[in-house]
């Protein structure tokens, strides 16, 4: 039984680290911070959690407590794990971070897309990208992880089969990315408001997303050369869920790709290459930690068609960083995480 | 570990036992019938399920098959379970009804409400009502139990404790229910569409719902003489939930009304008594078997009025009858049934 | 041709202001005015206007450019009519308050659930209540209106049969009703968020909510004497409509309800009385202004069930603001109102 | 005043003609049939068009009745208006086909994507294809217009300009869809229901769609020459709208693509190009005839994003119709189609 701390804890992220370690075997609770909601009870906030974490109340951020804690959790707007992480990770706690402050390796790109200066260059070197299906042995080292983001997971997962196979053309990508709206987070903001963000669909930030530099890096390290990426995010009238539409333009004949996905993933425990023909539901995923990808070539012309669905808050979040936890302590990889997705 | 089959395992209620029975620790699906879709893989048609029940595929119903298992659900249209309960229980197979063949003690009443004929009087005598709240010890030994409806259910735990205390005029009870959509089953019906349910509300069945006899016995029971209600049903543009708003009004000074309902609740593990003055919301139970409850007097009025949430599917139907195999079975009775409802 | 005005333009009752005058053929629309986003184009910030207001931006109010507008709406939060009323009446210019601050005819008794003095009283006895299936004479000759709020014109006009002709109980009414998000207006809140709002259905305000004073001095007209109401509004993952679900005791033999009905709506304009057995959904009049009702009686008993729906932005504000403002200026009542309800 | 008649009246697209035209000052219903409701008021099954329409009811088809009408629209499966259209036309009705019955014009190619073989090929020659856009004097002569498809019409529309300018590679279009249910229609299908289709998204045919055909027929008429296209829908938990979001390889420096734009659609009354930076959302056209452009250039490279919104029963279906019937008659090619879009 491990202890750990969440940081940030009232936001989305925060509440399914709880909803989800409630299951987890192995792990404790021990301690859960917000600035603006000390000393309420978890669940007050989440009446969800009820009876799942008697007496645990949100405190403010303590340095101290949480470097009692094995392993931290940042649940957290950006700049946030910057301030906090070093002194935890000298204390010997290790450190999960969900926000973006190290997925990005370079931290000048970093300060240009978040509009101020890195806040700990200095560990950006140790930061581990925490994509398991491609970093699983460095995560099982780590001391501090960067969790990927959400349409960057969905993204990475769906192409790495044809780009580290250099089966396209790798300077014409495509991802047209749907999703829900906790994806846009709890804050209270006019846009997702249900009489605004319902019955509605749109794209948003078609000129340039936060998460296109985090995409575009992961794309390029699974091609070992830069990327040419359009990336086209749009807002969908549900609660949770990722669905990403991939397209890629085939530079020769590709033999079987639904073979090349299968071989890609078969030891992957959170990845789900679906039969041929299929056409996964973002529903098939909420609440799970899967990712569920098939592979079209219509027509059999020379354009390939991803399609990858997570749930945001799972394994485009807090079900990815407790698989990284569940790595870096030589726990089951899934463990916590086996519950099927809520369908219908 | 035990062995279990379902009957008609197609339709809603039948995925959600195998969703919950995916994490029960002791019990194994050993089989599951649909006439129309046997020879299909069960994540074929639910590919929430993919990886969960490997080989598991729908068969034509087979007694023999059945009675080799220690218990059958049966999620099934009225009338089914009429035909084939008898079989089991001489086979040595324990029977969970979750259909209303065996709700309704009154043969003749069944009748005149589902215009066909009981087809299976002698074995109403031995039949349980499956709520664990009220009939837990008889649940225990019970061989053949019907589970209880998902209105009922609400409607039933939101009235006890007024029922039970002789506080309210048992003459005018009015239940004002609204429902999400998979209480009207996976038929393919054109009311049931998202571009028909969608974006509205309505009210159905004003003047006469089948639930409501069961209910009237089930409130009758609790007040020990005929209770006088008025239900109405109302559809609701959501997936999953039963709010019932119930409305009673006070014979006497009532005294401390959330002690009441503390009290009578305290040791039920699936009844969760909200603080004083809160207004539970159905996602706080989705996908799980609890039922929240809180009790208002508005302007300290003669009208008391209970809100009773819960997950149609779960304590309203499938988690309820998995609560009632655990009871059977001497397991935990929530074994299975602890994860925190899915929220946001 | 008039010239209107609309005071507090950016909230959804003041767009719906906008999307129903483009419609009118005697209405031109001179000045809308919003502290917040003076300089803004209406159509920047409401795109499904664009081509219908060349040229209309909102300004910094204006007692001066209001004054010069035959009427002025205002579309505001409470205590901005109280301020400016007086002012623009004392111009010429007649004023549609879609506010609570002239609905109750009792100063003490808003101050009580305003939690602040009322800012007009002087102006109170010449305020007409705008529901013109109670007051349309009244209304004709009105200089100053308040317009019913969203729940009590659902409530009121599906008792006022009731009410008026002495049939049930009046101590012991009861009004469960249901809303969209709308209700709650255009302010970012947390609890109105897609991800908080959907898929979830809840009660507010069981223990009091502001339009109950309202509804019961509806009521009490109506009845001719104080009316006891239990009143739970409940909020509902739809964008638009109102469901109200009313309970009444008969107390005498009511004759043919659904004649009684259909006789006191006979000649309105604005009110559908549906054929016996109905059960109207609030889709049927999204977007318009009609009301339509049902009345039930269970199992021919003791009880009436009411069912009434209505847009709560049209028929529950704007546009019953403006078959008021229609019946001021001698129009047709309905004029810019005869577009169909948008269904699907 | 002409007449104009229904054939098919019971669908989606049969009830938005009839909600449009209620508003349409030159136009009267003279007939609406439906097999399979004959003798139902219209309003008995859309109880929106209460107090519009009295008197109007379903007929079975009748060719005299229909023949008496100046103009018929077919609101029917593929099919129907082969079999009916040509003897409309001798007795000198015009036809207005929503189905896809006359939309390529090949008669080979339509029977091997409808899998039966075409019925009325001798009057392909004379069918206009009835995007006002790019046919409108040849619309304005015709007897028989094919009204293009709700996925066409979209992606046309935002493809037009690039494709007649010769700026992109014709050889890899892509147009990535999203739609609201009310795309699938009205009848009774499982995976439309709210309970399998709310809370998710999923693309669907993505290796083949009918729509497929028709949108490569008309990119290639603005091209003239033939396009590559790769067409992927999805279906998006809405009730209406479509979403386009359109990808283009630039083969030369494009110069000023807003101004492109704005200057192909200056004098359209039915396409808005909206302000450089915007992101159309669907609601800004729900339930209104235009189609919202917005035209983007990420990071200034060589892929250019078109984003088009249209609400699928309107300009992608009944709305068009209408216009289609202005031109052909001379009306005001709005006319009955004025009213703004419903937000929120």
């Amino acid at each position: 039984m491990i202890k750990v701390g969440i940081v940030g804890g009232t936001g989305y992220t925060g509440v399914e680290l709880l909803r989800l370690l409630a299951q987890h075997p192995q792990v404790e609770v021990a301690a859960i911070t917000s600035r603006s909601e000390a000393g309420l009870a978890v669940d007050e906030l989440y009446p969800n959690l009820r009876g799942h974490y008697p007496g645990l109340a949100f405190t403010a951020p303590d340095a101290e407590l949480l470097g009692r804690c094995d392993a931290v959790f940042f649940a957290t707007p950006h700049g946030v794990a910057h301030a906090l992480a070093g002194d935890l990770l000298e204390r010997g706690t290790r450190v999960i971070d969900l926000s973006a402050d190290f997925r990005l390796e370079d931290a000048e790109e970093w300060a240009q897309w978040y509009g101020q200066p890195h806040g700990a260059p200095a560990l950006l070197e140790e930061a581990v990208y925490g994509l398991p299906e491609v970093n699983r042995e460095a995560i099982r080292k780590a001391r501090l992880i960067a969790v990927p983001g959400c349409y960057p997971t969905a993204v990475q997962l769906g192409l790495l089969p044809l780009l580290e196979s250099g089966l396209i053309d790798i300077e014409h990508v495509i991802a047209d990315c749907k999703s829900g709206v906790t994806g846009a987070g709890r804050g209270a903001k006019v846009g997702s408001l249900l009489a605004e963000a319902s019955e509605s669909m749109k794209a948003y930030g078609a000129s340039g997303h936060r998460h296109l530099p985090e995409i575009r890096q992961g794309l390029g390290r699974a091609a070992k050369k830069p990327v040419g990426l359009t990336f086209v995010p749009h807002l969908t009238p549900m609660i949770r869920g990722i669905h990403a539409t991939l397209f890629g333009r085939l530079t020769q004949e590709p033999g079987d790709l639904q073979a090349l996905f299968e071989d890609r993933f078969k030891d992957e425990p959170a990845v789900d290459v679906m039969p041929a023909g299929s056409h996964p539901e973002t529903r098939s995923v909420k609440g799970s930690d899967i990712c569920r990808l098939a592979v079209h070539r219509p027509g059999g012309g020379d354009t390939v068609v991803v399609l990858s669905v997570i749930d945001n808050l799972v394994k485009g979040a807090s079900g990815q960083a407790i698989q990284n936890l569940n790595l870096m302590f030589g726990f089951d990889e899934m463990a916590g995480l086996n519950a099927p997705a809520l369908m219908p």
